[in-house]
């Protein structure tokens, strides 16, 4: 059986569209999906609404948004535009997903503008950017939610490379409007951790926990190091009783970004992931979905 | 003119054998260099003496110990005891140099042991096999010296990641038992860099300073993945002014692995180091070797 607080990201079955994501994910057995922005734009949201509420599934999170660190001018303009967009179909994918959906926008920060070292004025640009849109997320009822990329992306995705980084700058805002991603891929190695998951459940600010696992060697390309839960290093027991412990209870997704599994049949990459994660996750669960009951 | 406080790392410039090494660093206008066990071993410790002593360079570091990970057993054994015969080429090859030289023994953690997830574990014995080091290297006037490593060798390489979680362990012991080092490539992307760098001068625990550069994309092998300072969006400027601030007077090592730079002539190498060295880290430095003066 799939687990009930299985969610399958839309990343991992890559090549989907739309409707064959809801429907591979659905057929799988899942209750829960993680999508994103590209497939629900191919088709419109107007359509994208539609098809979402035809399966029944919860939507756990809407990707992405960010890429906050261009200095001020025409793109930064536009970027800030687009996540309010993106704020707008996260309200809107979310009201039509099954009950216990979660209005999450996943944000990647964005990495240094080309041509710059100034680090720390990146990372400054990333709050001042989430200080525009906060007003927008509070009253479109979403929670933006920074996610933490591996410091391997500090330079060319994301400036915000651990999970005490991104509480430091969602800590300016309130928890139901700025919250964090907790992925596993990203964040197994750091030795804080657990305290700041610690941290992020007692403030509310678990917007999402994502597992997949890390092993190497890394691919030549690194953005698709991730594997399926299990096949790595990560230690999936310490940070999913973590996360338990800290009071989150939503749904968890799998987010795979690795070319052997987009070329995988949908339906068996996701049937492969829900035995991975029966296998590598489930059995550090303790919560019973209590929030999506309440929701 | 090469700069005063400028040391080659040995791995720099990989297919010099010791003597060539020498001879090239020295004819490059160095007055340091940054030995590696290989090449030392090749010759012979007696023989390595000769040489050093002869090359009149002073040596900023030893590389390297460490790969304190494995559970015990016999593998464990013999790598405390190798690295008890480091710490003993460190003292002495220190003592073969040039006024200025240092004894300090750069230590690699070592990563998860085959099959593990126990990256807890793994951490922990490294604070084990340091205290089981401590008597001899204090005995023998060499300082410790952890270096964190890149997250992305958190599996493969060192399950030390942050100069906090090096410090951390270093804290232990006593400070010219047990430093740290600060390499740019590794930590440049921690949001408490700055802070941690203070930490560790204040405590006198800055065994080495180590510049190279990072650039995306990464090569497919990523332990390759140095350039030269100034080649890559590393900011040389705040890191080289708070190693300063911190107190930090010795030798800086310039370490890059990088088949294109190993491939080049090593004189050429070793020229091109100097150059980029005092375009992007010595307009940052006050000190003027003032702790090799005395030492």
């Amino acid at each position: 059986m799939t687990h009930p607080r299985l969610s399958l990201n839309q990343a991992t079955i890559k090549y989907a569209d739309l409707a064959t994501a809801l429907n591979v994910t659905r057929d799988a057995g899942y209750t829960s999906i993680g999508t994103w922005r590209e497939p629900v734009q191919e088709v419109g949201l107007a359509r994208a609404i539609e098809l979402v509420k035809a399966s029944e599934l919860r939507v756990s999170s809407h990707c992405r948004g960010g890429f906050f660190t261009v200095p001020e001018g025409g793109v930064r303009r536009a970027s800030i535009d687009d996540n309010r967009v993106a704020i707008d179909e996260t309200a809107a994918l979310a009201a039509a997903g099954a009950p216990g959906s979660r209005a999450a926008l996943v944000l990647v920060a964005g990495g240094l503008p080309d041509g710059s070292r100034d680090l720390a004025g990146a990372r400054e640009r990333v709050g001042d950017a989430l200080a525009e849109l906060v007003e927008h997320a509070t009253a479109s009822g979403v929670q933006l939610a920074i996610e933490p990329l591996h410091p391997m992306y500090a330079s060319d995705r994301a400036v915000v490379s651990t999970l005490g980084q991104a509480l430091d700058i969602a800590e300016r805002f309130p928890a139901d409007a700025v919250g964090v991603v907790v992925d596993t891929f990203h964040v197994w190695w750091d030795p804080q951790l657990l305290s700041q998951v610690a941290r992020a459940g007692a403030s509310g600010r678990i917007a999402n926990y994502q597992v997949c696992d890390w092993a190497t060697p890394l691919p030549a390309d690194v953005l698709l190091a991730r594997h399926y839960p299990g096949d790595g290093v990560i230690d999936f027991a310490s940070i999913t009783r973590a996360v338990n412990d800290a009071g989150y209870a939503g749904d968890i997704e799998v987010e795979i970004f690795n070319q052997v599994v987009w070329d995988t049949d949908a339906a068996e990459a996701a049937a492969r992931t829900a035995t991975a994660f029966d296998a590598a996750v489930a059995p550090y669960l303790t919560g019973q979905l209590h929030d999506l009951e309440v929701s």
